[in-house]
């Protein structure tokens, strides 16, 4: 196998333009061969193109086939990564392992022909397409024949063989969230879960299995279906239906639900909307931690909301890779069957 | 003493519209009269405008004193706050106590005649003017007489006899930064500050403050005066001039202050720059934390950029507000005169 020697912690050998930048912020990478010493080579078949992408993408172009897939098929090429230069996101991938470098020391352990996926954004991966064989509008999954090389620093995951692929990387996606909570649920005795999507539903199953009968987990979504079925579950002990973008609204649900004048130690906010930092700091107990798991939090909303109504917390911005996080959230997600389904019907209904 | 029953901890009951919002979202605040039952009065003796908001006001009306204050008397008089409409930021004020609800209970004691500043910034607090006596250009500062009503929940502090009141406010300023820092480094061996400017050297003394001898400190910057000055007072073990927006230089050296392979377990972010998250992420010990008291942290950056590269830390986003801040940051600086210089050579140079 031929392979350069050339190594590099973060993949910054592979930025073509501007020098020094690390991948996710360069404009081109090479996506082009051989295989450096230190990477793993994946024969990508699929890519999941973020939503917000995609669709500007076919607003663009139109939702015709073969125009989303020449545009895409120009990104790549100019690019050497699927990164939407408008909305400046990109998506995962899917494929086999190709070739690994015999200085590969990425975060599992893998051979060629393994069935993986990519757990970073498209936006920093090495890519390569040779043909795009069908576009799907409504999972916005693109199907191709291509290469991408990815550094040992990058975050990638086998495919579980008990998994639809589908159900798998919808998992992997949110991930990050639900592995740090026995972390911080521990020496806590209440906690706020806002929002019951994935993430926020992940996040509710990790903090009662870290602390089986010795939390009290409270909920709130718009929408009380997957609150119910955490009630049902004995995952959760309480839950409102609530719109978390609406600070003092919030606050008196939690008021309703916490007796005396308690508030939970820990908030946790998985809402995938903006403005929803407020409900997460008042809500919080003074001393307590408020966890963002929600890409639409703004910095320095949190920051200056907490000093205006001198609400000491602590204000975590929720790392999306934390180590063993996809084996943590298929494990919990086969312990509880409910969530599995849940989860499936959330693929088959953006399907 | 005439006030009213009508009190609320967010002082959300000063919102004219929109309906529902708290203080800091709000288009419009109530800032007339009578004092609330749980609020303190404020007789308001100067502005001290955000820089963005001064410069942004001097663009639109020119340098004339009685422009900038014409502009500054629309904005106060439309929105019963002085936030800049354009920029979005406001400042603080300080001023003498006007009066004490019977049922305030704020951070501190205060009473009728005491010196005080408050903590939080303008775009929350209810203020109406009735003269604007002179605008400084150097300073940003705004003399005038004014009225601005904080309910119990807002961040005061008293003036300090032992500090020019231009030095207070600048320690005031950032005072949240250093508060936190006792509770990072507990159980820390080692601690990077990146910056080295008024947060930054207050982060740095705290530290050495709070664990003497028992932690390494790094210091980087790109003006190395301080961080000469604080390894001249043994506050830092070890330092170099360098760039935060360049991670992969930043990471170099760090590797030239720390032997083996070492990296630190706590990063202190102080950088008031764009684009310093990956070198915050990158040169941090995996399993540490990374601490950003920076107002120009991207979220998404600091989550998407610690996945990218799978750095398994803890993201903490800096709350402006600690409990006790204020006489915690004053007292710090007590303790090292020279940083009350360096601080007092700020003032000068900004004034």
């Amino acid at each position: 196998m031929e392979y350069r020697q050339l190594t590099h912690p973060y993949g910054a050998n592979r930025v073509r333009e501007p020098e020094g930048a690390l991948p996710q912020a360069a404009r081109r990478l090479d996506a082009s061969g051989p295989l450096h010493a230190d990477e793993v080579a994946i024969e990508v078949e699929r890519l999941n193109i973020d939503s917000a992408s995609f669709h500007q993408i076919v607003e663009e172009v139109g939702r015709r086939e073969d125009a989303v897939a020449r545009r895409i098929r120009e990104i790549v090429d100019d690019r050497g990564k699927m990164e939407n230069p408008v909305t400046g996101s990109g998506g995962m991938l899917s494929g086999t392992v190709g070739a690994v470098g015999p200085s590969y020391d990425g975060p599992v352990e893998v051979v060629v022909g393994d069935d993986v996926a990519t757990l970073v954004s498209l936006t920093l991966t090495p890519l390569s397409l040779s043909q795009i064989r069908g576009v799907d509008f409504d999972s916005h999954h693109v199907a191709v024949d291509g290469r991408a090389y990815l550094p040992s620093s990058a975050p990638l995951a086998p495919m579980p063989a008990d998994f639809d692929p589908q159900l798998a990387l919808a998992i992997f996606d949110v991930c990050g969230a639900p592995t740090r909570l026995p972390e911080l649920v521990d020496d806590v005795s209440s906690a706020l879960i806002l929002g019951a999507g994935r993430s926020g539903m992940l996040c509710a199953a990790a903090a009662r299995e870290a602390t089986p009968g010795s939390i009290e987990l409270y909920g709130l979504d718009r929408d009380p279906s997957n609150l119910e079925m955490l009630s049902r579950e004995g995952v959760l002990d309480d839950y409102r239906t609530g719109d978390a973008t609406d600070p003092m609204g919030t606050l008196e649900q939690v008021q309703v639900m916490m007796p005396g004048d308690e508030r939970p130690e820990l908030v946790v906010n998985t809402c995938n909307v903006e403005q929803s930092e407020m409900a997460s700091i008042l809500t919080c107990r003074p001393g307590g931690t408020v966890y963002f798991f929600n890409m639409a939090t703004d910095f320095n909303r949190a920051a200056l909301g907490a000093e205006g109504v001198g609400q000491d917390v602590e204000l975590v911005i929720g790392n999306g890779y934390a180590e063993g996080h996809a084996t943590f959230a298929l494990e919990l997600v086969r312990q509880y069957p409910v969530l599995r389904e849940r989860i499936e019907r959330h693929v088959a209904s953006s399907a």
